[in-house]
């Protein structure tokens, strides 16, 4: 079977398992808007990632599948929450929970998806690492939710450097990723060399699709990455490129772009070209697309030490679609 | 040893376990926030009834000291969001964490909070029930978020039933309280019966507490509860005595001033006194007392039917306490 019509598969077991969740919550006067923040249609790549993990240490998929409702719900309970704190109104072309209700329900909705995936998780039918499991979870949350207090941090700190930053996204952006690793592995019974080599593939991926991202969002046509071009800049994100192009900038008209990008908190679209150009002069394009590279690498080497099998092979497909290359 | 001084030593039992937790945390950007939520200087009555369910359902109330922070974290939990939603700038006599930080430092900490509550549920030396335990705590934590969402609902609504209200308060009080009683009686691996008594019992003296505690706001002098007298009608709360005021209400001057209440969401202090007038006049104080009453009965007989002990004695104590009256 190929990849895609086994990403297919495991999505469709994914949305089922959601629903017949939802169908039976006891959320009554919350279930709307944690419905809604719950099917609003994203790529589900965590889940999957728990699905293929479950395969590659020996177990069947499917007995994965509420350990990956968990962490898809986890996932979204972040999203609501992020976007009060981030005042972002739309996420995937709808209105933000806080919008759509008021921040009071968010707020709620929010808290209230962190014990639904708890009880999701508890529909495992064989848990007897329940422990680890519930470890994996509580130390994910708390990891994403500092990556999220860093974020707001960088946001009104001049100085941020490289290493901060990568601690940063791994925290916020890759820990999710590390979370599903290990619930996957745990729901196969997996033993420690296992879930280790499957966790740091899941850090490594989670980080270098961070940094890919940031390189996509000026050097992607908006076709190809669905979002407009440039946002980051307009937006004032201070992302890898910005850093590194802060550490390397030589010459006063790039300089005073770079201050202009911060002072402004980000720049007119206009002005993304510039910034295009700038990140190409200051090799902070050439070393974003290295760092990705180096961490696609160990992430490669991690697969290579498992014991091979057709998940493995899932797996190197499901990084090469996450990163945009060839894994 | 008199009730006074073991509740003292479980206090400092729950005090010290804290201290212990929080020293070895995984948190570390949010630690301070956390830290100021969770070391407030409540009265600790959570995790100390957790501890006597422990010793009533036939445990030692120190194995179960785990479970007694786990449930007073999360109560704070709670007081860290709803302090938000609620715009409350103090608690307990200092600045909220949203005023001492800021909103979205208050969204984390309290998010935060609710992974390190099963962290150090996780510590329980024999937590071979960890399923039930962390089925009772997100239950819980649901039960609760519906509760707020009910009160904000209900903050806008001009017809709330009695029923309504007693639901609202028995999610929002009352089930945390449930969740202690269930931990606790789990900690002793108790059979279903006890653990059902225990529970009930938490219900009926949690629901008793909050209409009690709406009697004291206006009936008790601000010596006895350290608070404003009447400071529910001048905020406007609907509580107990107002939802059965409107309903019990004759004469023309009565009935206007409970629509000015309603209409400008409170009173001022001068009419406080009128109000308390208005509330015996309907009969409204004297449902309540006897609504506390009929509580506190069936509660009562929820400890006459478990097996007689020290800790039985000691919670039969603890309820007189919280409901400052005889039991």
């Amino acid at each position: 079977m190929s990849f895609d019509s086994r990403y297919s598969e495991y999505v469709r077991i994914v949305e089922s398992t959601l629903a017949d969740f939802l169908a039976h919550s006891p959320a009554e006067h919350l279930l709307e808007p944690v419905r809604y923040a719950l099917t609003s249609g994203g790529k589900r790549i965590r889940p999957v990632l728990v699905m293929l993990c479950c395969g590659a240490a020996g177990g069947n998929p499917v007995d994965a599948r509420w350990a990956a409702i968990t962490v898809e719900m986890l996932h979204n309970f972040t999203l609501v929450h992020d976007d009060i704190m981030d005042k972002a109104d739309k996420r995937r072309g709808r209105d933000s929970v806080h919008v759509k209700w008021n921040e009071d329900t968010a707020i709620l909705a929010g808290d209230a998806i962190i014990p639904l995936a708890c009880l999701a998780m508890l529909k495992t039918e064989s848990h007897s690492r329940l422990d680890e499991m519930l470890a994996a979870v509580s130390n994910g949350i708390i990891e994403v939710c500092e990556g999220q207090a860093l974020d707001l941090k960088f946001e009104r700190s001049k100085n941020v450097s490289i290493p901060e930053y990568t601690r940063m996204i791994e925290l916020k952006t890759a820990r999710m990723l590390v979370m599903g690793a290990r619930l996957g592995a745990l729901a196969a019974d997996a033993d420690t060399r296992t879930m280790d080599l499957l966790c740091d593939f899941a850090s490594k991926v989670g980080i270098a699709f961070q940094i890919q991202d940031d390189i996509l969002d000026i050097a992607a046509e908006s076709t190809v990455t669905g979002k407009r071009r440039g946002g980051d800049v307009i937006e004032g994100k201070k992302t890898f490129l910005v850093l590194r192009a802060l550490e390397n900038v030589h010459g006063e008209a790039d300089r005073a772009l770079l201050q202009r990008f911060i002072d402004q908190h980000g720049l007119p679209a206009e002005e993304v070209d510039a910034m295009y150009d700038l990140f190409v002069r200051t090799g902070a394009l050439r070393d974003a697309e290295q760092a990705v590279a180096a961490l696609t690498d160990e992430a490669r080497r991690d697969l290579e030490d498992l014991p091979p099998s057709e998940y493995v092979d899932l797996l190197r497909a499901y990084a090469a679609m996450l990163l945009n290359r060839e894994f």
